[in-house]
């Protein structure tokens, strides 16, 4: 193993027992990212250690999180600009969360732009990595679509990365570098392939796996909502909360036990369109309007619906909770919010 | 499936019955890629069309080919700067060989070169091809190097690619970049993940493989060579004249039964070192002295020995000739140029 870490003297300042613990996160704005600082905030540490530092970037300057007892940096900037991100990642740096990205839809209408912030993006982090004192653990959110298979496979640990789409392909290549990265010592990711996440705050958007979270979401804002796919179609879902237990456990780990491989596939949860709609009650059901659609149907039908994940089961992921208590977060997490966003 | 492919108009001029066909060679200067531009002069067509003209490109001028009846353009340039490739590749531009690379040992020692070229090389194709008139066929050359696996592992069709080297990682991610543009009808590429080349002429280099290729080569020169593993050491190769055959078929073939997996693995040979000294007579035999070197063993041990190829059989890619024809054109084609070259 060949390693171009060149080891530089350490920042200090804001020194406390135990060390510095800085921790940027990259895509410190959306929704993941958001949830993600106010878990920081509320728990004030990480690995055991005091937080004594954040930073947040995205490409608008992201808000702080309420109540942070540690001064937090708000970031706007391009995650492919390697200068920018080289701000956003000091030499101090021992945490990155890389969560910033386009989304399927939007890599999928605008090749280069999915091409520049999910794949040289990681580029520029390698970069922004390589020049702290010590390597940062990297933790990167890859994703479902990153893979392909039938509605009926179950994806072994090792099944191979065969993207239907750009995004897809864009995150598997970056996890490549990462891992590479990792491998010579320039940092210490981990990539972790996030199933499709329920129920996600805010409006239907483009995406075509839109309609998984606003068949829930629409529904208990009382709204009418579309159904593309049969009631047979399954999922590989994850809650926001859950996925934010994966990502604080991704930064704590020891990740000697992952040798080469820094692919996880987090233990997510199947489920059927039917289970779905058996979470709401009937009032809110009849809001689910039966309107197939082939197009999204072919999109979201190339993702698995089934991975093993007992490699992740081992290492420590926690298993994702059931659909009850995914719906009974989001009336307790974003409900609320959602409505005023929507002005209901 | 999204295109951003956007017809122009179609060059003219060299017309000939049949249609246009001019061809680009990235890594014209190197060693396939020389052999690859004088089988085309000495065939003057490609797909049962001829030639009208061929472009080879390198980081110094290439020679051309003697005896081409087609005009030949020889360039130097840098395969990441888009605005040499684009030169490269002009929009009449029908098949592209991209066999630009930094090879395995100079891509571990120099992590930036080994990205630069062996990646954002191909993100540099990508543009250029998509300012062709016909999306063109894409030629790449991946190799064994992406794999990883157990001297006794044989690898199927879909295998995971888990490299243990850079060089292997930024194979493996431009082959998901290149494949991504496929499916989008951006180009169409043929990604073929090459063992390892056996016999190369010149000189011993300092790749982790170079004494693969040294065990035969030094002693048909008369010269001692150490070996670096044991003969019981198993390994994946090709000879240069099928590589060439490979590139062809590559070039030539319906893309169509690919569908989404544009990755080939070649039906190369499995051969033990001690197959390939049988293949030296007991003279040049004596020339080769054992001299174990773990380091050498360790890295070139990563690498599979047994691939299934069944895939790439039925897509019609021949089969790797033995050892016996391997010894023989090296003789044939190469011993004369290699002696000369090094004053022997």
């Amino acid at each position: 193993m060949v390693s171009n870490h060149a080891p530089m003297v350490r920042a200090t300042g804001m020194s406390r027992e135990g060390g510095d613990m800085h921790i940027t996160i990259l895509g410190g704005g959306g929704f993941l990212g958001r949830k993600l600082a106010a878990r920081l905030a509320r728990d004030g540490s990480l690995r055991g250690q005091a937080v004594t530092g954040l930073t947040l970037f995205d490409i608008t300057t992201p808000q702080p999180p309420t109540g942070a007892a540690f001064p937090v940096r708000c970031l706007a900037g391009d995650v492919a600009d390697a200068a920018a991100v080289a701000q956003a990642v000091p030499a101090d740096t021992q945490v990155v969360f890389q969560l910033a990205a386009v989304v399927s839809a939007a890599a999928e209408a605008d090749f280069d732009l999915g091409v520049r912030v999910n794949l040289l993006g990681s580029l520029a982090l390698i970069d922004a990595a390589r020049r702290c004192a010590v390597p940062p653990r990297i933790v990167f959110t890859s994703s479902v679509a990153s893979f392909s298979g039938s509605q009926q496979a179950e994806m072994p640990d090792d099944a191979r990365q065969m993207p239907l789409n750009s995004y897809g392909a864009e995150k598997a290549a970056a996890e490549l570098m990462l891992q590479d990265a990792s491998r010579r010592g320039m940092l210490d990711a981990v990539n972790i392939r996030l199933p499709t996440v329920i129920i996600r705050p805010g409006r239907p958007n483009k995406a075509a796996s839109s309609f998984v979270s606003a068949i829930l979401r629409e529904p208990l804002l009382g709204l009418e909502t579309p159904l593309p796919v049969g009631e047979d179609f399954a999922l590989w879902v994850s809650s926001p909360r859950v996925v934010v237990e994966w990502l604080l456990h991704a930064a704590a780990m020891d990740t000697a036990p992952l040798g080469t491989d820094r692919g996880i596939n987090p233990p997510g949860l199947t489920v059927t369109v039917r289970e779905m709609l058996a979470a709401l009650s009937p009032a809110e059901r009849a809001l689910v309007k039966q309107e197939p659609d082939a197009t999204v149907a072919g999109i979201v039908g190339g993702w698995p619906a089934r991975f093993a994940s007992a490699r992740a089961r081992r290492l420590g992921f926690q298993e994702q909770v059931g659909l009850p208590d995914i719906v009974a977060a989001f009336r307790e997490d974003d409900l609320a919010a959602t409505r005023a966003e929507r002005g209901l």
